[in-house]
Parts: structure tokens; sequence; C-alpha cells
């Protein structure tokens, strides 16, 4: 059979193509996304179950002229391909190569960057206004958004704005019944009785003034395009419900969405993940939180674990699977997670709030608002702080240190290892009358043996970890390892002292004022963004207490950071160990 | 008659009375609230809308056992007038008084503290959640909200959960179809069918899993007690539809829904306001706002103006009488508003959304993840910035500058004056490429001769006031007109310079290069926290640039201010203007 997809170079050869062609080019393009996700990795289930609507969309709708927002962003692979991307998506979140996401910058394709979820009706909203005010009527703007994203606050604030418009908006739900995780709530469970037939007869999306239409099943592409075609001509607003299957066309895919999320290498034939066979490792800092939550939960009756949407990534799984009573997953929805716990705590329950920094700026009022002027004892563990990689800058956690810190009442902590996690987990849980903050990585941590027995951690102390004579570092969180082995590597490392300084609020001030008194140079690495963050803090110390010692700040320069490698975006954000080496070199008496 | 509010000191009086008293006791009360705030000012229309509903729901239910959140909680006012306040009351709002919002401080009845609006159902659920944890079957929790704020994004992440669940919770709608403007969106549409008997037989509520009962009659106190005893008996989520009238029992309130919410001092009989006859005075900033938007939109075609909730407020309501089809008022929903804004841009319009300082808390995300990480020029106005008085912790804009300025891309400017703020207005629209945020004060102006004629001001470029020769103070926002007139007040001022520096980012390096040159003392003085504030930004710049110069940081503590007037809040926050005269006469060569 002749090739389709190697003649796709953008919608417009798409759209010379016969209906009949367009199965054939689903199934190739299906082939093309697994094979180069078999060995590049991303995400490969979202898009995979997508495929067809993918098809659908450019073959009817005028695209770019029509607008298309993909929420969320990680189904767009097959967009992408389709889109003038093909030759390059074996780039796909390498360092210089295509992002992950939908992105402006990218392609004229991309109409709005997406990445944290339920952002598309409202912006596809803002351009069909846009379109009104331009008095282009006939203009198309769609927003295809999952069944989990729909349920989150912002997009039903986008659905009660848009219910009251006329402009010509469709919003294609792509009901699959999982986000990265099975969806949750009330909504899902109406969406079942929507597909089951047993919902009564006017729809929750009617009720907000929406056209709807369907549930159509979003893999026969037949069925899609004639709807399509069909909704193209309704004007106003309007809602299709189309029904797929994540992960469509590989098995195993299918039969273990949450895994095939995101697999990483995996055998193209039969959906095997390649794992390399490894010594033994340790543990990711999101299964630290996840094993010592349940190990802490077993003896402390009071605490309750809550996710918003994020079981497998946070690994509160564990604690949903051990004491499913009392562990929540509250679905695409941090505000309501965060005032949620803020409940739970005014009775006396100890919360642990498991949010990815990056997703906490989604509540971020409520933490001031409900927990911190409260003075409510919610413990909020922020996974995924500091730079994270491939995902770039839509989910790098680089701004918490800087948001979290200006709020009163509130502790900042990050963890050097695993063992200061488990510690602080602990200390938390042990009557602390505060909120606080606890900020770890993604990825692994650095110790093997890291199931520790429990130690209190003393409110607003820092670690002295090695004394020196005339430079100290002042390190925050985990960068404090990469700082140890280089201080090992390093000649004359008897001149530097280094400290974890533990939390970033309350500063520890007595060993602060002895470091500054001692110490010619001072140095501080974080791996967030340097405006506002803790050299900042150290900054501001040092002004009210009247030194001059030269302080050195090596953290997150003020610009978004792409996507890469970890050590790539450490770099490209400025934190660059060689610098570091180099500086301290320049800076000591002994070279 | 006798008087029955007399002897209600806390609900277990009011629930001794028989069910033939109540009416009377709700004129009493209604009349006690009418009597305090025409004279102590303060909100009045919610609260006089929900009188019957607080006796009803205080006769029911075992308060403070069974638990009872109130919604933004501005109707409150009877509750505390019930719940052992009554003699306090007159202390509202005022310094060392009691709150004009729920408190958990300041009494058991206050179950959560409550300001910005939708927070109620997730504190309700979290509350519920521990009492079924805690094997208490029986207790019950009411959360009461009105149509406007139930419409917010935050709201129906609680519903969406609330609803999978079978706790004891209570849901009071109190529909009143308004906020503090007119409610709007596709759900108030819907409520209004559902009134007029015109929406269809499943109810979105229904669609949601809970149980709806109504709509009643919300000033019927013999209806709402029956219906509240027979929900009290139905386990479960459960939803209560009330029909009330805002401003209830005072002609004037009841017909001037929007002037009444907060009216100032009025006439208790007539509910005439009482206007002091003043001489002409400055605009308030709010008015430059809303008088120059539409005077810029009349020039600019591709201007648009977005307030999530606030026309009045905002006076975007200019606007939205002037050109209707582009002034948008989103309803409560922040994280909309600025998505929405964002997608606008994209097509080349220019979007003004303006958003109180406190209430863009709500929109973190969206301003990183949407806005400034795509470089959309979206114009935020943050109206409400700095210390607002008596509204108190929950409505202080303080964060502001901290939270804003370590987002890369964003402007962050304060204007000392209005025609400031009209000029960065100009600027913003005039082909500005990437997005800005200005924030300016509640109140008042400085300047009788206002509207100026437009003029461009260089992005980043600060203002020498004032020259000196020892001390330079560095001034953002509209602080520098009081520092301003402390200097014309202080001997030996020469020795002082003035720099309004407008950007808190990006810094005019330039002129800051000349001051640390210049100078031997910088003071630098904000409204905003001190943490990460604009002071902090200072010692960033000093620290890159090796300046060792002594800066002292005036700005608010790190700390919750409470109410008071605005001075009385500055004073709380450290912002003491004797201080600083006495700061500067310390450090003066020549005193």
């Amino acid at each position: 059979m002749e090739e389709i997809l190697a003649h796709i170079n953008a919608p417009q050869d798409l759209r010379k193509l016969s209906l009949e062609k367009l199965p054939q080019l689903a199934k190739e393009l299906r082939d093309f996304i697994i094979d180069i996700v078999s060995t590049k990795e991303g995400h490969l289930g979202a898009s995979l179950g997508v495929v067809e609507l993918t098809i659908a969309l450019h073959y009817v709708f005028n695209t770019p002229k029509d607008k298309l927002i993909w929420d969320v962003g990680h189904q767009a692979y097959g967009h992408k391909i389709l889109t003038g991307r093909k030759n390059i998506f074996d780039t796909n979140r390498q360092l210089g190569g295509i992002s992950g996401f939908p992105k402006r910058s990218e392609s004229e394709y991309d109409d709005f960057g997406t990445g944290h979820s339920s952002t598309s009706i409202s912006a596809i909203l803002g351009m069909a206004i846009a379109s009104k005010l331009d008095h282009d009527l006939h203009k198309q703007h769609i927003a295809v958004i999952g069944d989990a994203s729909i349920a989150s606050g912002m997009a039903f604030e986008g659905l009660n704005h848009l219910g009251v418009t006329d402009v010509n908006v469709l919003v294609v739900l792509n009901d699959n019944a999982i986000g990265i995780d099975p969806s949750v709530g009330a909504l899902k469970k109406y969406l079942t009785n929507v597909k089951d037939g047993t919902a009564k007869d006017e729809n929750i999306f009617e009720c907000l003034n929406l056209k709807y239409s369907g549930p159509i099943d979003g893999h026969n592409i037949p069925e899609l395009v004639q709807e399509l075609e069909r909704l193209k001509k309704v004007s106003g607003p309007k809602l299709l419900h189309i029904i797929t299957t994540k992960g469509k066309g590989l098995k195993k895919a299918e039969d273990n969405q949450v895994t095939y999320h995101a697999p990483g290498k995996f055998n193209k034939s039969t959906g095997e993940q390649i794992k390399s066979i490894k010594q033994k490792e340790p543990p990711k800092y999101q299964d630290v939180f996840g094993h010592t939550i349940v190990e802490l939960a077993e003896q402390n009756k009071k605490i309750v674990g809550i996710t918003p949407a994020m079981p497998t990534g946070s690994s509160l799984k564990f604690m949903m699977d051990a004491m499913p009573e009392r562990a929540f997953d509250v679905g695409i929805a941090e505000q309501h997670a965060v005032t949620f716990s803020a409940g739970m705590a005014t009775q006396g329950y100890v919360p642990f709030c498991n949010i990815y920094s990056t997703f906490l700026q989604r509540a971020y009022d409520q933490v001031i608002h409900d927990v911190a002027l409260q003075k409510l004892p919610v413990i909020f563990c922020l996974d995924r702080a500091g730079l994270v990689g491939q995902d770039g800058p839509t989910h790098h956690g680089v701004f918490d240190i800087a948001y979290l810190r200006c709020i009163p009442n509130l502790i900042v902590f990050a963890p050097m290892n695993e063992m200061e996690l488990r510690n602080i987990m602990y200390t938390a849980q042990n009557g602390l009358d505060l909120p606080i903050a606890i900020r770890y990585p993604r990825g692994k941590g650095a110790t093997l043996n890291w199931k520790n027995k429990f130690e209190a951690i003393e409110i607003g102390a820092a670690r002295c970890l090695k004394e020196g004579s005339d430079i100290a570092i002042l390190t925050i969180g985990t960068l404090g390892n990469q700082i140890y082995t280089l201080l090992e590597e390093l000649e004359n490392s008897q001149v530097v002292g280094h400290f974890d300084m533990r939390f970033i609020k309350p500063l520890d001030k007595k060993m602060l004022k002895e470091i500054f008194r001692k110490y010619n140079h001072i140095i501080t690495i974080e791996d967030g963004c340097k405006t506002g963050g803790f050299g900042s803090a150290v900054l501001e110390f040092a002004n009210i207490e009247n030194f001059s010692t030269p302080v050195k700040i090596f953290g997150v320069a003020d610009k978004f950071i792409s996507h890469g490698t970890i050590d790539e975006t450490w770099e490209m954000a400025g934190i660059d160990f060689d610098e570091i080496k180099n500086y301290i070199k320049s800076t000591s008496p002994c070279d």
C-alpha cells in the first residue's frame, strides 16, 4: 500500500485526500507516533487516543485560519506531525528540538500554548470574541478537552461565559474516562450516565446553554467527519461529546492506560516496556513521600492524604491502596484540594496535600487566604520542584520559593535527601501548629538505604555539612548533593564550608550570623528563580543585620527555561557547576 | 412589643423561642443591622438579604457543633449578632474591633474565615469528611453560598467532589441574582429558568449527584424552618435553592442593590445616603482607570476591557456602558478572565484585564503559564493594591510585588498619581509587546486636574523628583506622595533626594547606579510585603553591582495585617511615617 503520511506536509495535503483514505492515514499516523515514542520517549496514550479526531479536525476545518486548541497539550503529537513537524518529530522534548506541548512560537498551527490543564475554553473564547469584533463570522474556533480536564474549575468558568455568547466555538469533549489516572468526581459519573443512557433528558451542558451533540465514537472517522461538517454550519457555542480509548491501537497501552501515559522506551511491536537492568538505585522522591506517608499514617490516625489528580505521579497511590478512606484524589482541582485540606485541618486532621510545584500556582490564593491566614497546619508536599527537564517551561517548578516566601505564617523547607524528606514529614505531622511547604524534585534520590528511623527536625535549624575557612556555600534542597560531590573533587576544598540551609523560611538566623561573621565569601545555590528566591532571603537577612560580606547567588535566571535534560536545563538556567567551581577557585585565597 | 433580640446572647437562646416569635426577631435583627451600619458603615445589602435564613439556620441546627460556613462572608452580620457579638457589633471593621468577615479566632461560631468567594463548599466538605472519619454521623455541615459565587470555578470543583461522597453536607444556594454587581453567565441564566419553571426536568445539581430541593422563599421563616428540619434528616449531600432579595427590608437598598452593597453612612429611616458636602476632590484611582480606558478605547479600536465581577468596583462599568460589545464582565472567574484576555491578545486585541490585587492571587498560574510564558501583551490593572483598610487581611493587596516580580517577561509598574496611571495605560496600549501589571491603590488620588494629555512613559525609566546630597529615598507608587509631603515638612530636606522608581520590573538600573554612586544612604518605601518585594529588588541590584551603600527598607512586615483605617493599617504594617522621618533625621549628617 502506498504511504499516505509521507505526502502530508501540511493540513492542505490532508484535505485533498478522499474520505476513504483517512482510516489508512490514521493507521500510518498511529504507527509513526508509536515508532518514534518507543525510542525517543514522551507522552503516548493520549496522542494515540485522538489520532482519528486529529485527522478529522484538520480535514474538516480550515486550520490555521480556523483556531484549534488542544487542552493540556500532551495529546497533540498527531497534530504536530500533520502540521509540518513530521520530519523533526524525533527531536521531540530534546534540547533544541520541538516541544512536547503546543507552542505558539513553534508553529502557526499551535494557536495557544498548553501544558497545564483546562485553559482551552477560556483561550478559544477569547479568540472567538476577537473574531466577532473583527466581523469574521465564518471563522471556527475549536477546543479539544478531556473529561478529566473539563471537570476543573477553570474550564467551568469558561463554559459559564461561553454559554451566554453567540460565537462560533466548538468544544470537543474527548471522553476517555481518564486523565493521567482515571477520572473522578460527579461530572465523570454523570458522563457515564449519559453514555449508558441513564441520564435524564436535559443535559448538563444544555443547562449551560450549549448545543450538545453526541456521544459518538471518536475512532470512527466517517462519523466524526460527518458530525464536524454538520457542526461547522451550526452557529453559536456547541459541545460535541466523543468517546475514545486512551492508548488506542497499542494493546498494552489500552490495557495499562496509566503506565502508558508516558511509558518510556518500549518495544513498538509488542508494546513491552524496555527496562534496562540496573543496579539497585535510590528511590524516586515521590516514592519516599508515598511510602513515608503510609508509614506515618499507620501511627497517626489523624493523617489524611490529598492529591489533585496525581495519585500515580505523586505516589499517594500507595496510601490510597493501603487506607482508601483516608486518601483522596479530588481530580484536577488544585484550588479545591487546598481548601478541602484546610477544612480537614480545622477539625484536627493532619492533611498532607501533595501538589506539583508548578500546579500549586493554581491554588496560590487558597494557600494564602484559606491556610496561612488562618494558621491551619496543612502540610504541602510540592513534588517536581525545580527544573523538570523534558516537560519544559510549562512544568518547571521554579517560582515556588519566591511566591511562597512572602506568605506570613508559612514554613518553607527543602530536603537535601530522602532522610531529610522523611524527617520533615515526621516533624510536620507531629503537632506542628503552622502550615509548611516541603519542596522536592522530580526524579531519584541519593541514597540506597533511605528508610531511616524518624528524627524530628528543629524548625528553622540549618545543618553544617562541612566547616571551611574562607568561602561558605549555602544550599537549599537536593542541589546540596551536587555541591557535596563537587567539593570532594575540588583541591583546597578545606577553605570551603558547606551548609544545608533546609528552611527557606524561617531562616536559621543564628547560624547565618555565625557564617557571615566567619566567612569572607558567601555563595547561595538554589534550583528556583533568583528573583525573590532563597538568595534574596539571604540578602534581606544580611541587610537587616548590616553584614557586608559579598554574596554570590546561583539559581534560575529571570527567563523561562526551555526543555532538555535536567542537566541541560540547569545549565540554561545558569546553575552551571563548572562556573560554581570556577567561582570558588577565583575567590579562594589559596588558588 | 417586648424586645426579643435583647435576650439573644447565643443561638441556644434563639432555639428556646417559639416559631411564631421568629418573624419579630427578624424585624429586630434587620433594624439592628440597619441601625449600626447606617452610622458605622460596612456591608449592608447582603446581610439584610439573609436575616431570615440566618435565624432559621441557627434555630434548626445545633451550632457551633454543627458546622456553618458563610461564603464570601460579608453577609454574616446577622450571624455575628446572634452568636454573642451583638454588644460589640458597633466595633465592626474598626481597629481592635470585630472583623467584617467570619474569623475563626473571633468566635467558635465562625467555622471558617471567608472573604474571597467560593471557598465554602471545599472547606465544609473537608469538615464533613473529618466528621465521617470521626464516625460522627449526626453532625451537620452547612455552606451558604450565593448564585454569583457558586458560578466560580472553585465552587464547581467542590461540588464535583461533594457529589461523589455520602457526607452530611447541605449547600444553601442563596439566589438573589446579584453578587456585588448583577450575576452573569450561563448558570445564572439557568437558575432563572429553574425559577420560571422553564428548565427541563433534570436539574444541573442533580446531574452532579446532589439532592436538590427548592426553590423556596428565603424570607419565609416557617417555610425555611420546615425545609431545613426535613433536610436535617436527609443524609448525604444536598442543595437547597432559596430565593432572596438583596437589601431586603430597606426600600432604598432593595431598589439600588449595587449602591447598597456597602453604602457608607445613610439615614436609617429613609435609607438616603449621607454625603458630606465636600470641596472638589481628586478622583478615585478606579475612576481614573474607568474614564481613561474609555478615552483610549475611543482611539484604539483594539482595546477591550475585562473584569471578573467587579464592573462597579473597578469602574470598568464606564466602558461597559459606553461600548458594551468591547467590555466584559465574566463573573467571579479570575482564572478565566486572565486566559480569556490572553486568547484575545493572540488575535491582536489589547486587553485591559482589571482585577483587584488580592484577587489576582486566584489567577496566578494563568498569569505565568498563559500570559507571561507566551509573551502576550495583556495589560493587568491591579486595583486595591497595598493596604485596603477596613476589609482587612483577606483583602489587602500586599503580596503582588513579590509574586509578580519573579515572573519572567512581565513588566510591573506602580503609578504615583493619576497622570502616571493615565500615561502608563496610554503607553501599554500603544504597541507594548510584553505583558504589564499596573498596581494602584484603593481610594482617592492626589490631583484635581488629572485629565492630562497623554505622554508615553519609557519602559524601565524612573523619575527623579528631587535631588539631594546624602540620603536617597526610592518610592514605588502613591506612597511617593506621602514622602513628598513629608520632605516638604522636613528641615534640612536638601540632603534628601527623592526618586519615584515607577517600575518594579524592569528596574531603572542606570538611575540606580547613579543613585548608589552618589548617595550615602538609600531608603526604599513600598506598600507591599518587604519579603521579596521592591526593597529586595534593590538589594538584588546592589548585590549584582557590588554596591555596599546601606539600604533601609520600609514596607509591610511579614505578618497578616488586621483591619483598621488605611493609616492604622500602614502603621501596623510598619510603614510609619514618623519612623521614616526619624530615620532620615538620624542618618542625616546635618542633624
